[in-house]
């Protein structure tokens, strides 16, 4: 009895005999093995590149001889002679089983291959888009059966592809004829599939093979600014990134402001969501220059965002997420054409997924960095915070996750600080401060020296020093904690009580003098007791927010911290941890995720199957409203202190010693003096 | 031991034992009696009402006394002082058993009530329309469970309606938030469920019960005109008919000129599309402000046409329709949006449905024309005859059903004709001949008097005698066959082989004199040669095709003919007959179905099983392409002749017999006139 030879596959380790002439594609997908094919086996796409192995393999029990593959053949020559194979490359759909053989296939030939994320974990993205191509030959028109153009297409992706219930909008159909008769009945169609409906769209159809790619937008829409990420969809690689500026500031520089200009101005809605619109569309258009590909071949974006921004991206009037109870008008996921939102720019059947939001102040980006950090699968109880004008808040485990928000205020963006800044060149980013002579250091952006360094000067000649941006105020603050110069309370000691003269008295008050150039005209940048109070405000929150979700858990402690954001990336964990804005934790279990949303907006582009997953996380999530949680109330004065009133920090004291003085001479010195105002 | 209380319900006869207190609207449901109710047993929609009968009912072996019924309520109270209760009625929803009774569900408060068509023949529509209003009171928002507005109302309609995955595009969504909280909680929907995809669409949205109804319109959009008929969509009545003319005939008067515009026009079928779009957007508003109700109220349209116009309506380009294969862009049923053709003068979420297309020439008109006259239920085998520029021609009984459509041209609609001219005042619409004295009398549109009748000359003193229409053609043409004016094959006589002056000569030819207002600067209306070999060509154009379907059918006689369109109501079927236009068959066997098209767009529009029945009905139906079938020709050849120069019309020969004239001497006259011109 003679056997079929064997065919082995690396590196999925399948096996199976195989008929002697069997291509090697039709034994992969028999066997389910992952190797790709757009044009169905028709030897012109080469989708389906695998190398044959010779020789002996003592681990799969084979010998392979050189004649285990059919001849190379006229299809290959021409498809080599045109493009070019890789040496030892063979096309699966045209080289067929002869003998035993193994047959490795390259990552690049795997329809769901694996894209290492760029941020620090080190996950993999599973490519598995909603849209991909198919080629396909469609039967011509006959007069004697009568059937539509649509439905042939539809027959030959049923009977080529086993795709079912396909559809086709009015401007897909418009083209379908001339596309059809201009590739001679051979023609590319892009499908979109969707996760809930099962649907498959039409996006788009080429005339022959499609061979320019296809793109996806992964958008994280933030109050400040808009990032986009244009991803091939086929490879998962990130072609161009491109940001700008959110053009609704001039609405309101944060979300409640726009919120007010929405309830304050009839059709102020209106006017931001247009404003964000045509942002989007200029985006669209710009970052595919960048990448030098047609704008058309964006089919599909994906956007995270607050639900602020959810709603007034949607045409949603945000007026409900102003007031309690902070209902949305819809919380669920959201799919929909792109021009349905005036998207314009990229393919006109471009679909737009949007993430579910988890409550009226917990958005879209919140289950983005769910969906990118995966709390619930974590072994250990992990602290998920996303620091913005609202920080956003998940905590959980393997058994449960919470979320919450918390309304930290813009004071950690560098806002509602004396010399606060955006993050931008001139601005203080880091500081340190001698714990002996309370003198300070510092970095600016722009300039990798500290300001004692030589070549400071000269890197920052042109920008000059602004001011201070987020993570540097919260580095100052901390510092002045840890060099004496602020007590518990959040006081700043005079002169006398600290021992240096950069401590001036301003009012009643005092303040920390980090530099002066107003002598050269230039600013005057202090830490004011102004400033420390807004900080105090904003990091009591912050903890606030994350003690309530440890209450409703039942825990006092977490095993570890992630940072998200912009923000989170930027800021020093010892700092932020002095300061108590975040909970007690060893310091080398604190660690930034980078822009954990916009990763989570890339794996949602890049696989159909996380839009479904995220949107189970997100209904099972334990939301909880610190807005109407009494307890809340009572963590944030607790959280005022720095670090706190209460909490120990024990792991913060086995790194960092703070001192304990205390400035406050017969009680709170703004409290009297508010006193003696009312008196007066 | 005791038993519950029977309830017998008429006209159904459902009858139950029901515990004291059950509302009758519950019994009724769990009867599955057919018993409305939008608000869904609140006491405010009124939709319940019933009539209970007091006294014996032997028959139903009840006794129902006065208080079998429990009392008049508050709830019914304010509803009759409101709105008025009439004499008899309760609340289904209000009124509970007492005792046994007997109720009557009158036909305003059923469902499923059935709607008698206006047509002829006597079936009635049964109303199941896509669109229905659903009254809801959904939870208030809540900071401790958040979900979206949206959302809840999902859940509400889940709840109280059983209705399962429902969607909402962005302009619904839009106004959701604000509907919900000026209901206070409680909305009225109007879902649309599609036949196809099952999914229900929120089309509209209003705070508290809506109570100014639904509307929906049946369109049928011919070549030369457009007719609309506004339906309710929950009584099925036709409030308002209205037409107008297809604008595109300023781009061809028939549909191959139209194709043939947009081939030689770059951007001309654009054209098109966008004339006809304008005229449905004005003919909406006209036929609401007709009927008096508000535009947005309209959610629903159905439009049968011919292919051309299908596509010139989807704003497909037509030019594969004017040359073979005649392949169609999509021969299915199309479901879509009717803003994405640019119908906004209806309720901007209105749905548009359109019938499928048999064929390249078959087109949503013939589909209509099917699912009206149901040829595939027929016992007896039936003939139907749509006549328009194309005759669309389906033969079937419940075995088989076929259809072609065949190119008549435009001479029955009295194109082409010398005389010739649409059908308006001014134009002989029926003309006799005495067949003694060769003297024509005949009516004219705009007076009911024939023209010996004393008050003729008054009737038609402001229009004059301007012209045939396409049923005066064809009467004149067979009063001439009959008064032996005509011989079989189709010449004049002249005056002398006729004995009347009114065969005139003209060139070598003859024509007949039907009305010479010359002498007062009128017209001087004639049938020439020319007009009745045209009639000829038509006719035997029809009678072909007949007979190919007769041929694949294997059959040469039908039971009964149906005509079909404004046409076939208006022509005489012995006049018909007399010319062989349609198979022989018994007079009182051959009817006008009215506008058959019209009414299969109303069916559809009323009743969604019926969209699923055409389409199956349709992917059933056998087509005949009568373009490349060599008998065509042949058929067509030998029905040259009046009636026929093979085919025994037995049938006519009972009430008719015609005159066996010849009028050729030495070959055909035309004929024997082009020789000597070649000679010449």
């Amino acid at each position: 009895m003679t056997t079929d030879p064997l065919v082995v596959f690396t590196p999925s380790g399948k096996r199976g005999h195989f008929p002697v002439g069997t291509p090697i594609l039709t034994a992969a997908r028999q066997l389910g093995v992952d190797l790709d094919s757009v044009c169905g086996g028709r030897g012109i796409c080469s989708k389906c590149q695998i190398t044959p192995s010779y020789g002996e393999f003592p681990k799969h029990g084979v010998t392979v001889r050189e004649d285990a593959l059919s001849e190379w053949n006229a299809v290959e020559q021409r498809y080599d002679d045109k493009r070019g194979l890789k040496p030892g490359r063979r096309l699966g759909c045209q080289a067929t089983v002869q003998g035993d053989v193994v047959i490795d296939v390259p990552p690049e030939s795997q329809v769901h291959r694996q894209v290492v994320r760029k941020a620090a974990a080190a996950r993999a993205i599973t490519m598995d888009p909603a849209t991909r191509l198919y080629f396909v030959v469609v039967e011509e028109p006959d007069m004697h059966s009568p059937t539509g153009d649509l439905e042939r297409l539809e027959r030959a992706l049923r009977e080529q592809w086993q795709i079912e219930a396909v559809t086709a909008d009015l401007s897909l159909l418009c083209k379908l004829q001339p596309t059809l008769r201009k590739g001679k009945w051979e023609v590319t169609v892009a499908l979109h599939k969707g996760h809930k409906d099962n649907v498959a769209r039409i996006v788009e159809i080429w005339p022959g093979l499609h061979e320019n790619g296809l793109y996806g937008l992964a958008i994280d829409l933030g109050s400040t600014t808009i990032a986009a990420h244009l991803t091939d969809l086929e490879t998962g690689e990130v072609k161009a990134s491109s940001g700008l500026m959110n053009p609704q500031i001039r609405f309101g520089e944060d979300l409640m402001s726009r919120v007010s200009y929405a309830m304050m101005n009839p059709g102020g809605d209106h006017e931001m969501t247009r404003a964000v619109r045509e942002a989007i569309n200029d985006l669209v258009t710009s970052i595919a220059d960048e990448a030098g590909i047609d704008p058309a071949l964006i089919v599909e974006t994906v956007f995270v965002c607050n639900p602020v921004m959810h709603h007034l991206l949607l045409g949603l009037d945000p007026v409900e997420l102003g007031q309690a109870p902070f209902a949305l008008a819809t919380s669920e996921s959201v799919s929909l054409p792109a021009r349905e939102m005036d998207l314009t720019t990229m393919n006109p059947r471009a679909q737009v997924y949007i993430l579910p939001c988890i409550a009226g102040h917990v958005g879209a980006d919140c289950a983005a960095v769910a969906l990118s950090e995966e709390p619930g699968k974590s072994q250990d109880l992990v602290l998920i915070v996303d620091v913005g004008t609202n920080a956003e808040i998940l905590l959980g485990n393997t058994t449960r996750v919470l979320a919450c928000s918390s309304p930290t205020g813009p004071a950690f963006e560098g806002a509602q600080i004396s010399s606060g800044q955006r993050a931008a060149p001139g601005a203080i980013e880091r500081i340190q401060i001698d714990p002996v002579t309370k003198e300070p250091r510092f970095r600016v952006i722009g300039s990798d020296k500290w300001s004692d360094e030589e070549g400071f000067e000269a890197d920052i000649a042109t920008t000059g020093i602004t001011g201070i941006c987020g993570s540097g105020i919260i580095e100052a603050v901390a510092e002045m904690r840890m060099a004496g110069l602020l007590d518990e309370s959040g006081l700043i000691g005079s002169a006398e009580q600290t021992g240096t003269s950069r401590c001036v008295p301003e009012g009643r008050t005092h303040s920390y003098l980090i530099h002066d150039a107003s002598a050269e005209g230039g600013p005057r940048i202090t830490v004011t007791q102004g400033d420390i109070r807004a900080i105090q405000l904003a990091k009591s929150a912050l903890y606030a927010g994350a003690r309530l979700l440890m209450d409703e858990m039942g825990i006092d402690k977490v095993d570890r911290v992630v940072l998200a954001g912009a923000f989170g990336a930027h800021i020093s964990t010892k700092h932020a941890m002095v300061l108590g804005m975040i909970p007690d934790a060893p310091l080398d279990k604190v660690q930034s995720a980078g822009n954990a949303a916009g990763t989570g907006a890339r794996i949602a582009l890049c696989n159909i199957a996380a839009r479904a997953e995220i949107e189970r996380v997100v209904r099972e999530i334990t939301k909880v409203e610190t807005a109407i949680e009494p307890k809340f109330q009572e963590h944030f004065v607790a959280a005022n202190a720095i670090p706190h009133k209460t909490d120990p920090f024990p792991e913060l004291a086995k790194v960092v010693t703070l001192p304990t003085p205390s400035f406050n001479t017969g009680g709170d010195a703004e409290k009297t003096g508010r006193r003696r105002r009312r008196k007066a």
